[in-house]
C-alpha cells in the first residue's frame, strides 16, 4: 500500500523572525505518524498572498493532505482566509454555522460580538467549516481531486483540540491508511560513532520494511524503529525480534525504551526497591538534583541533594576530610568517593552520587584542565568513579556529566536488580 | 536598500515525524532578523535524496542565503553531505583541515578516531570547511553566483557556535546589509498583558521605524525594540531616548537589558557588594542552583545549596524547627522562612532563598492546592516572603517559581544597592 503523505503549512511573519517558536508543527507530526500519515514536508512562510499562494500549489502537487496553522486572526495582516478563497476561486461569505457557534462561545464566556470578531464566521463559499469550541476562529476543510486541505488556528491548545476532536477522526475515516510501528531503545555511556560500529551488522541486515534512525541528545541515544506493513501485531512482532537480536551487542548501555527518559527509569527501579538516593553535586551545581525531581512522585525516592559550591562547605556540611582536598584537590577522586560515601550516610539513602569538575570556560590549570570531572556512585561500602574529560562548554559539560552520573546509577541499580 | 532574503532548511526524518522538536531554525530566525536578514521561508524536509535537492533548488530561486541544518553524522541515514556534492556536482574528498581539527578534537577529549568518525572530514570539493569547535561534523560554506549555501549540524549548541563565531560574520561581510539596531529591556514581576496595558499609550507613539516585541518567557519578558535606518550611531540615540520615555512606567520591573538574564545580573550586583548566596530548595528540586551555577564564575558568590527533598532534612540538616513543621505544614509562609534564614546562616551567605510548595501534578489538597508555593528571602535579620497561586503542571511552576524567587533576591539586592 502507498503512504499517505501529507505537508504542514505554518503562516506567520512572528514565526519567519524567530518572536514566536512553532511548536504546532512539531506536536501535529507526531498525530500524523501515529496514524501512519507520513509528514515529507513542514513548511513556513510570512504573511504574504504570493508567497501563500505558491506554498499552497507546490504542496498540493506533492502531498494528499495539506494542513495549515496559522493566519487566522480577524485583522488586516492575517491572509490564510484570502488566500484559501483565492486559491479555491470563491467568494469568503457568512456561515449561518459559523456564526452561531461563534454567538454561542462569546455569550458562554460573558462577551459580546463586536464587528471585527463577526468576521470570523465569513468563510470561504466553497468549504465545510470546523467548529471550534475553544476560540473564535472556526477551521475550514477543502476536498479537492482526492486531496483534502484543513486550515486550523494557530493558538495551540484550538489547534489541538480541533486536531483530535475533528481533523484526525475526518482523515482515518477519509484515506486508507497503512499500519506503523515505532519502537524506540534508549541508550547512554557509549558515543554516536561507537555504537554505529557495534551495531553495524545488525543494521544492513534489517528488513526494507523496517528504519532505523539516530537519535542523539548529550551522551544519551534513541535508537528508533519504525515499521510498516498491515497488520500491527505482525510489526510489533517483527520489531520484538529485531530488538532481541540487537540487545546482546549493546546490553550494557540499554537503559529503557520509547518516552521514558533516563531519570524516569532510575525512578521506577527505586521505587521498586524502595531505596532512596541522596546526591553532593559540585560541579553539576543542582542540575541532576532538577532532573531528578522534573518526574512527578520522585519524593517517593529522593531524599535530597547538597550542592556544596565552596570547599569549606564539602568540609563542614558534607564532611570531607580537609587533608584529602588540600592533598588532592577538590577536583579528584578522592574527594568525590568521599562526597558521594557521606551524602548518602547523612542522608540517609542506599545510593550516593557525587560529581566534581572544571565545568569551563575558566579555572582549567595544565594538572587539572576545563572540562576534567570526576563523578562517584556510593552503595553500601563500594564506591564506583569515573573520570571524565569534557569540552570547554560549561553548559554542555554540566549535560554530559548529568548523564554520566545518571547511567553510572543505573548500572549500579541494574546489577543489583 | 533591498532586503536581502534567507531560507532556512532543516533536514531530518526525525522531525517530520514528530519526535525531535526544531528549534535551531528558531534560533536562527532571530540571528539572522537581528542582522538585518529577512527570512522568508523555512522549510523541513525528510532524510531523502530527491527532496533534499528539491528543496535546496526551490530554496536557491528564492533567497540569496540558505541555510541547512542537520543529516550531517556520520551513519548512513544522514544524507546532507552526499546530496550537496550532487547538488553542486562535486566529490567528496578527504579535508586536511577538516581531519587535522577532527583529530585535535578527538585527542582533546582523551579519544581515538575510529572508522566512521573519520569520515567526518571527507567534504564536498568545492566547498570551503567551516571549523566546528565543539563537535565532530564541520560545516560547509559554499558560493554560487552570488548566493550562498551553509550546512551546519544539527546538534544545537553546535550550530550556535558555529553560527555566532563564523557564518554570522561572514554574512555580515559578504553581504550589504541595512543598519539595525536593537535594544532589548528585560523585566520580571509582571504578565504581559498587565504589560501592555501599562506603556499602551508609549507603544501607539513608537515611530514609524521601530518595531517592538514582546518576548515572554515563564514570567520574565523581554521587550525588543528593533529600529531600521542608516546610521547605527543616530538609531541608538532614538532608542535610548525611546527607553527615557518607557522607564518610568514599569521601572520596577526591570531588571537588566539585552542579553543577560536574571542570574547573571544577579551575579554581577553580587559580585559588586561581595555578599554571598545560598539557596534552601524544596519544590524547585535543585533548578535554581542550577541557573546561579550555568554562570562562570558564579562560585565567587554562589556559597551553595541544599534540596532537602524530604521533611527530615529540613528539619535534620537544615535546623527547621519540627513544631513549625507538624503545626504549619512544609508549605507554609512559617516553613519557607526558617529555610531562608537557616541556609543563610548555616551556608555563612547574606541572602538566603527558600522554596515550598505543592509542584503537581499529585499531591494537592483543598487546603493546599497544588500550584500553591511559598518563597522567602532572608538577609540579615530580616526575611520576606511570597505566596504563588500557579498551575497544574510540574514543569512550568518549577521555571515560573525560579524567576519568582530570583526576582524577589533582585529586589533586594537593588533596595540595598
Amino acid at each position: 500500500m502507498n503512504n499517505v503523505l501529507a505537508e504542514l503549512i505554518t503562516i506567520g511573519d512572528e514565526i519567519l523572525y524567530g518572536q514566536t517558536l512553532d511548536t504546532n508543527a512539531h506536536w501535529m507530526s507526531g498525530e500524523l505518524d501515529k496514524i501512519g500519515v507520513k509528514v515529507i514536508r513542514r513548511t513556513t512562510c510570512g504573511d504574504v498572498e504570493e508567497e501563500i499562494l505558491q506554498v499552497f500549489k507546490e504542496a498540493e502537487q506533492r502531498a494528499s493532505i495539506i494542513l495549515i496553522t496559522g493566519g487566522l486572526g480577524p485583522t488586516s495582516d492575517d491572509l490564510t482566509k484570502p488566500c484559501l478563497a483565492k486559491y479555491f476561486n470563491c467568494d469568503i461569505v457568512m456561515n449561518k454555522q459559523a456564526l452561531a457557534e461563534l454567538e454561542a462561545y462569546m455569550t458562554s464566556r460573558g462577551r459580546e460580538l463586536n464587528k471585527l470578531t463577526r468576521l470570523q464566521a465569513a468563510l470561504p463559499e466553497k468549504c465545510e467549516m470546523v467548529s471550534n469550541e475553544r476560540g473564535t476562529a472556526c477551521g475550514m476543510w477543502f476536498n479537492k481531486d482526492g486531496k483534502v486541505f484543513c486550515s486550523m488556528p494557530g493558538v495551540p491548545h484550538e489547534m489541538k483540540f480541533m486536531m483530535l476532536e475533528k481533523v484526525i477522526p475526518r482523515i482515518k475515516k477519509e484515506f486508507h491508511l497503512p499500519v506503523i510501528y515505532h519502537k524506540i531503545v534508549r541508550l547512554a555511556g557509549i558515543g554516536e560513532s561507537w555504537l554505529a560500529e557495534k551495531i553495524e551488522d545488525w543494521e544492513n541486515s534489517l528488513p526494507e520494511n523496517v528504519k532505523l534512525a539516530y537519535l542523539p541528545n548529550f551522551g544519551d541515544i534513541k535508537l528508533r524503529l519504525t515499521a510498516s506493513g498491515n497488520v500491527l501485531d505482525q510489526l510489533k512482532q517483527q520489531v520484538g525480534l529485531l530488538i532481541q537480536d540487537l540487545l546482546p551487542l549493546v546490553t550494557q548501555y540499554v537503559y529503557g525504551y520509547d518516552d521514558d527518559p533516563l531519570e524516569k527509569v532510575i525512578g521506577h527501579l527505586l521505587r521498586k526497591k524502595n531505596q532512596k538516593l541522596a546526591l553532593a553535586e559540585s560541579c553539576t551545581g543542582g542540575y541532576v538534583a532538577h532532573r531528578i525531581t522534573t518526574i512527578p512522585g520522585s519524593s517517593d525516592y529522593f531524599n535530597g541533594a547538597l550542592v556544596p559550591y565552596q570547599n569549606e562547605l564539602k568540609i563542614e556540611e558534607l564532611g570531607v576530610n580537609r587533608v584529602t582536598i588540600e592533598r588532592y584537590g577538590a577536583v579528584s577522586e578522592e574527594t568525590v568517593i568521599e562526597m558521594a560515601r557521606n551524602v548518602k550516610d547523612k542522608f540517609s539513602a542506599d545510593y550516593g552520587l557525587a560529581s566534581s569538575g572544571i565545568a569551563g570556560p575558566g579555572g582549567g590549570t595544565p594538572d587539572k584542565p576545563v572540562g576534567l570531572i570526576w563523578i562517584a556512585c556510593a552503595h553500601g561500602n563500594d564506591v564506583r568513579t569515573r573520570k571524565l574529560n569534557l569540552t570547554k562548554d560549561r553548559e554542555v559539560n554540566i549535560r554530559l556529566t548529568s548523564v554520566a552520573l545518571l547511567t553510572l546509577l543505573h548500572q549500579r541499580l541494574v546489577e543489583n536488580d
